[in-house]
């Protein structure tokens, strides 16, 4: 199979336009590199004031080109790549790499030039990396088109991690450091201002190339977010954990980067909703990429959260266990039977419970170490096992090294090492295990954090394959669809409610009268106490205007109420458009949640859910999905946010409605995806959660279509 | 000044008690390190079963020896220890160091064991660190006295980190990982199971000792944690940072700690307010202790949380813009001024704002570092400065270090480099600033992670020098003393309110009645609604007793109730102690909140504070702050607090009187403070917080004295 972007990686000519003979600025260092790392593809400077740089024939136009590269890259001024670009269309150059800056990262004008190379890209058909980007690399070819510090590293380690960045300066600076920490890279590309191919197209890529196990981005925004939840189905699908460095997520951060317009709050939290549906792994340092990196190449993948922990240090297994259980892993009980076992082995100043602490009589037993492992590996509920084996050195390393080593071959659970001995120290004994692919780290913490991060990527791949078991059905309601139409402004709520009604969401009982006396004989026949509300799609908030009456009692109070919201509405918009008074039931009881729907500009559809009432502003606590959202989601949504204990029956109250809910939330998610063209926001507040067995109430929505151009 | 623990770190002579001639057991190690280091103090081997170890002569006994050493180590089993422990006391040594195990950490037998040692100890005035320890270090001076890996590295650095460690694997793993790292320490001992010298007194005197610069320690537990705050305040005073790797936070990693070495854990939460309220650094990895150590001695004050943030690229300001907001650090804009004089010398596709981003164009104008620097080093809010020098390397890295180096000189502010050229890249750059004492790391997150460290410290500092300019007035009030004599269980509410009002808390009105027409008259006299509950010492639970009733607004209502309420005590406990029935007036309106005293074993009193009600439970959410208790603290307890946003007035309610709540809390500690000796446990469930101006009000109260044995 060949990748969509094989001859852009792999190019078997490159044009070079605008090299410069000084093969130490900025237009002359990809020459450089090129031919330094061998790269065996041809080589064709293209520059009208040389005859030859670096001993390569140098051509004046890419028009005079012997042959179609595979790949132009451009080291020309702005206001000059447009011309050069149609050049290379013209020759019918698949890929450009656009170094260049001046683009939309200055202003308007810049803008203005990358709307131009778009254009000329797209009449051409030509695939842009950039502008504004500092290069690209396969680094196993030697393939090093670009400038700056990491293009000069000689003998850059090969290996199958493959890399987008959106920043050329970080981005290449953290390919530096993780090298230099032992992780090896296949494809590094930096996507700058991104008017042509974009970070998730390269991660597509990057899942189908078979060559890259690991996918790592620098990411400050995606403008194709919306692709997220499918590319990280996908990486799981091929079992490619991704590690994202996401940034601008503060209120400063996100001012710096050169990024979009979206609500801070609402973007960040949908990227960490996004992440967490699909066990993508947020790293913030080059040592979490560089750790989660050896977990991934060498480790196996636990079956579960248990964790056996062995030490000889019994402060190391405080430590690790301390760290494990702040990661959401478990330290499970051993059985009576193994602490039995145990305590014939361990020395009574030692430690039988997990963690088994075998201190350091392990010194004169080394014997130990093996009767310890073998007891522990047979337990149930551990899935993974640390052992921690402090500052041994010298020859006793090597033995147990090679104990590790023979537990290693006879269980499939993964083992990972915290060893703390300086390499120089226990040098064979590292050489041993490195060999056999048992993952170590020097302390406690890195070892729990690599451990969770496999666990974190098992749950979602396992997460993910049952929601492959039961798709999501895809819910059409062309209904729904007509009550957008010829409208303006937003839905009123009784109409919001015809839409929910639409995708089976329950909504209180109502009816709109058009005078006094309707009104008072709805009421009757609805049953007392019931409320009265102004409905107009003019006066969207209706306790502002007054126009609103709750609990009313009898026909008479509903009548006079009626009324009285009619002078009121007047009075608080004279020109309102008023459809008539909503005579609605009371909903008696329950727990107030709010539920919503975010048409996000770069995700889509998204769902949000929370408590309501005064709740809402002091828990301050809302949580978020990207739409389609299953039933486990939902369930998830509903746990994870502290008014699960409200719901679950704080205080002796009764237990609420939770199944209910969560199926409300996955029908407002399948309304979400129906609607996606129609609806720009959607808040059902209060959603009224009542008692097991008795279902859900939307007592209030508010739905604002999308703003039509 | 001599310090009380000179004569243990550099004795002029040490007896090795159990020294073995095989030098590669761990009762051989010692002797074998303490002369590998060059100790130039004389050292006795005491052993009767040899005439000579390594070169030394030994002696068959403590009295054979020629001198009295400083120092005796135990490296014998733990039975033969006592004796030996009194044959030392018998020859006035003052310190012993007790390797040996077998003592608290297994179980019944051993802690009598234990102590039987802390008898002898007390008989001779010896001072005893250990048993079940690894052993202890004075660096400079090669006093290794000691075993395992640590105590065998060649030329351990020097320098001005004392560190104390309750587990000596663990702790020495730590030493000699740091020590890898660039940090160079002065002490280093292990406590083990402390039944003599504690860990905080070995903190104490390093505080006390010139040659400390850095105080760091591993601890599972104080259990003189009630000194923690006179010694947080001694470092600050002193300008030494603490920095605590505290273990044991969660379940089974507490359960691990005790039978590790026996230290008990307590309340996590109790040291997480500690270490608060006096700025002591907890840290959870090596790479922490070894960057806030070059921070710290290197690194200037900064004088507020401003931090200015120049970079040559886009990505790592964005990446440090969030690092540092995440901890709590600023962002500042600049001032129109500057960012006018920016524009003039940053490229258009940079950032005049900060982070102010000069871009790869310095590759061609190296001079713009200089001009952008001594700008944003005299913007007002701009306390600190970070430079991102990126992948600079070679002789550009050379010329930006020394701009960087002539700006260090002319200010005051704290400048931190984050510079990711590999070491061999950029060797004559990194020399310059090494030399000039700038701290640099390869990383945004390392060096904002620094930066946080600096400025909590600072900050520490500053409340300090506050609180010792109003030092919190102790308060004696004997009444509430003798409230606590004679009486066994808990206290009643009436009581326990009578204690509150001794220290000046407000209290609901409320009388004794002790008839039915005695109620009702009281009723009428303070004015209704009125509560009325059972008054009695066996009866802490009013509600399940159904010996409580609330809104009664007559003096009939009052009457019958009063006869309820006293049979519905007698059903529930026939020999309860009836000492009436509380008359209370109802307080109206007004915030629920809840505050209270432990009285922790190891702490002394801690103040606690939270929402009430349905909150309570739901936020799972209160705050704990060591006693005594500023003002100021008590401020922060409330603002950290999601209920803050209630108090403040959420929803549009009127804002509570947080001043009288403060207020509040300081009697509170004051009370704790007084009464430690009688109190277990105080709970004022609802402390009601009424409008601004009009004050709290305790409206039920429960005191748990001290058990007398």
């Amino acid at each position: 199979m060949r990748g969509v972007f094989d001859r852009l990686f792999s190019p078997h000519a490159i044009a070079v336009i605008g090299a410069s003979q000084d093969l130490s600025s900025i237009s002359g260092q990809p020459l450089a590199s090129l031919k330094e790392h061998g790269y065996t593809g041809r080589i064709y400077p293209v520059n009208p004031r040389y005859q030859e740089i670096a001993g390569l024939k140098c051509y004046p136009s890419v028009a005079a080109l012997p042959e179609t590269p595979d790949l132009a890259m451009f080291l020309i001024k702005a206001t000059s790549v447009p011309g050069a670009l149609r050049e290379c269309g013209e020759r019918c150059i698949p890929f450009a790499l656009i170094i260049s800056s001046g683009f939309s990262e200055i202003g308007s004008e810049g803008a203005k030039l990358q709307l131009e190379i778009i254009e000329i890209a797209q009449q051409y058909a030509i695939r842009v990396v950039g502008p504004n980007c500092q290069g690209m690399m396969n680094v196993a070819k030697g393939m090093f088109a670009g400038f700056g510090a990491a293009f000069q590293i000689p003998k850059l380690r090969a290996g199958p991690v493959s890399l987008v960045t959106q920043s050329g300066g970080f981005g290449f600076a953290v390919v530096s450091m993780a090298e230099e920490s032992g992780v090896g890279f296949r494809h590094v590309v930096c996507t700058g201002n991104e008017a042509g191919i974009s970070t998730l197209e390269f991660m597509r890529f990057f899942i189908d190339d078979p060559e890259t196990r690991i996918i790592a981005a620098y990411v400050e925004g995606l403008k194709d977010a919306h692709c997220l939840l499918e590319v990280g189905d996908m990486a799981l699908m091929a079992a490619k954990p991704i590690m994202i460095w996401k940034v601008g997520n503060s209120e400063v951060g996100q001012r710096a980067a050169i990024s979009h317009t979206a609500n801070l709050g609402g973007a960040a939290a949908l990227y960490r909703a996004a992440f967490r549906q699909r066990g993508i792994l947020e790293v913030d340092d080059v040592q979490d990429l560089a750790d989660f990196n050896r977990a991934f190449l060498y480790g196996r993948e636990p079956r579960g959260l248990g964790v056996g922990i062995v030490t000889l240090s019994g402060g190391a297994g405080v430590v690790m266990a301390d760290a494990c259980t702040k990661l959401g892993l478990d330290i499970p009980s051993l059985s009576m039977d193994s602490e039995r076992r145990l305590r014939e082995i361990v020395p009574a100043f030692g430690s039988v419970f997990n963690p088994v602490d075998i201190t350091g009589s392990i010194f004169n037993d080394p014997e130990m170490l093996r009767k310890v492992l073998l007891t522990i590996i047979e337990e149930r509920n551990v899935h993974s096992l640390v052992v921690i084996t402090a500052l041994v050195q010298g020859r006793l390393a090597v033995q147990l090294a090679s104990e590790i080593i023979k537990l290693n071959r006879i269980t499939d659970k993964p083992i990972m090492l915290c060893w703390s001995a300086r390499e120089e120290l226990a040098k064979d004994a590292y050489a041993l295990v490195d060999a056999e692919r048992i993952p170590r780290y020097p302390t406690p913490v890195r070892v729990s954090r690599s451990l969770a991060a496999l666990t974190t990527f098992m749950e979602a791949r396992r997460k993910c394959s049952m929601r492959n078991g039961a798709r999501i059905t895809s819910v059409k309601r062309p209904k729904a669809h007509k009550m957008f139409m010829g409208g303006s402004g937003v839905l009123t709520e009784h109409r919001a409610k015809q839409v929910l009604a639409q995708y089976g969401i329950p909504v209180t009982r109502e009816r709109i009268a058009l005078s006094r006396e309707e009104a008072g004989s709805i009421s009757v026949e609805m049953g007392f106490p019931v409320a009265l509300k102004v409905s107009s799609p003019d006066i969207p908030h209706k306790t502002e205007a007054r126009a609103l009456r709750m609990g009313l009692n009898s026909a008479e109070e509903v009548e006079s109420a009626y009324d009285e919201i009619i002078v009121n509405a007047r009075s608080f918009k004279i020109d309102a458009r008023i459809e008539g008074v909503l005579v609605q039931e009371m909903v008696k009881g329950g727990i107030e949640t709010i539920a919503g729907i975010t048409n996000d500009s770069m995700f889509g559809p998204a769902l949000m859910f929370g408590l309501g009432g005064i709740f809402a502003e002091v828990l301050d606590e809302v949580t978020f999905r990207v739409c389609p959202v299953t039933f486990e989601e939902a369930m998830e949504m509903i746990h994870e946010t502290k008014g699960y204990a409200v719901l679950a029956g704080a205080r002796g109250t009764a237990r609420s409605d939770i199944d209910a809910l969560a199926d409300t939330l996955v029908k407002l998610s399948a309304l979400a995806m129906d609607l996606t063209d129609h609806l720009a926001e959607l808040d059902i507040n209060p959603l009224i959660v009542l008692a097991e067995g008795e279902g859900v109430k939307a007592v209030d929505a508010l739905v604002r279509p999308v703003h039509k151009q």
